[in-house]
């Protein structure tokens, strides 16, 4: 990913100097299906096709790769921020609600909802299907992350989501200034690239881990989601009920447990 | 704030115990004008006539006090998850675009935003005013602050925002699981106690600068942002086009300075 060079004042220890600094980028992006507009998301530029795709499947209208004809920039936008996601001829959504109903912001897992009681998704739980994970490999798993963490390390300013199989190996990692989006890239890079769904993945996010996160986790039949800090009661209730585990604080060779510690193999 | 008690696993150099945690409560809110349902967002429950107030500031919405007549919880909701805003008598704003438009998640800045022309708001620019913080007031910001996040400190699930006058005495300070709703929070706050315009004010942010914390704070005319972390090159670009003053990376006395350093007193 490109960072742009900016001319900034540094002060340090009461000394004032000119230096060049690296900012991550910020633009928006609008999302159409069928080149009617249903989105616009503030996002890091790059793997956009990903976040499209990823973000139709958390807001639960594709379901799978086939119902893609192709995805491509609008022909017309030189910066590339509007893209259009083309349905398979047999595929339709609901464009008129979704009009009214989706927008989302750079961290945003809430859109398309207009009232309270839409705000949960339906997605039906994740049923055991013998899934395990050794407590060590999930503990390993934010060391792995932080050394792709290449835009994070230079600017500071972008959260991470990673996809990992059952043995710990890193699948793909997204960054993104929105956090929602990382996880939308992630689940759009499984719809694309045949690991979907991703139902023997562990979902690791570099800060918090909200509500949407582990909705958007739900979308994509993801069973473990691991966040390096702290998440929300509503996310741990969330999960609780939806069947998958969710582990938070994972850093120096600690975790706390949050849901369905059964997935989790603590050797002794 | 409350918080919710948790019984979870920890883990923690191979050994697993069973212990009682507190995780930060996150709740959605659905904000009406007049009855009328306009935005809902996942939120942390408290303030929430702060956050409604700040919210339509921020959309451009509402610009003084006087403009409204009373905030309060629908009477047919016992969890107090529904807000109204009730109009004075002479103001009105256009509910019809607004149905079509404004939807907010946790972090979300960007609603009401249809496509990409209308992302930008159309707030005008500071104009200088002699407003000026000597650098050391700034580096001491983030020090005060972090000694009010009683809430974070115990859950580490949340962002916070707090506002301080330029001698750097913070008159608020709140928390929320999304960073916009937190600055929404301080921004309403001033609208409903007379703090308004507050053109003689900082804001700090706990965490990055986004494009939103630095629009929301031109709607509520604040002339200087300070965040924590990384501000985004679009951040940058808008407090440099907008009269604001953008500094970054405040922590072990020292910051970065984005635009417009001419606000600042380096002194020698």
């Amino acid at each position: 990913m490109d960072t742009s060079r900016h001319e900034i004042l540094r002060w340090e220890n009461g000394k004032v100097s000119r230096v060049s600094d690296e900012l991550s980028p910020e633009e928006p992006l609008e999302i159409r299906i069928d080149n009617h507009p249903v989105s616009v998301t503030m996002r890091t530029p790059g793997h956009d096709e990903e976040l499209a795709a990823g973000f139709l499947v958390s807001e639960g209208l594709l379901h799978s790769r086939q119902e893609i004809l192709r995805i491509e920039p609008h022909p017309r936008n030189a910066a590339r921020n509007i893209i259009n996601v083309f349905l398979a001829p047999d595929v339709s959504v609901n464009l008129q609600q979704l009009t009214r109903h989706v927008f989302m912001s750079s961290s945003c897992g809430l859109c398309g909802k207009g009232s309270i009681e839409s705000v949960h998704q339906h997605f039906p739980p994740i049923v055991a299907t013998g899934f395990q994970v050794p407590a060590s490999v999930l503990a390993a798993l934010p060391g792995k992350l932080l050394a792709q963490q290449k835009t994070f390390s230079r600017t500071g300013g972008l959260h991470a989501a990673a996809v990992f199989d059952c043995a710990g190996n890193m699948l793909v990692v997204r960054e993104d200034v929105g956090r929602h989006n990382a996880v939308d890239k992630i689940i759009g890079w499984g719809l694309l690239n045949g690991t979907f769904p991703m139902n023997q993945h562990i979902l690791l996010v570099s800060g918090r881990a909200s509500f949407e996160v582990v909705q958007k986790a739900l979308a994509a039949r993801i069973p473990m989601i691991c966040a390096v800090s702290a998440p929300s009661d509503l996310a741990a209730a969330f999960a609780r009920e939806n069947g998958q585990t969710l582990a938070g604080f994972l850093r120096d060779n600690r975790m706390n447990v949050y849901s369905h510690p059964g997935t989790i193999v603590f050797e002794s």
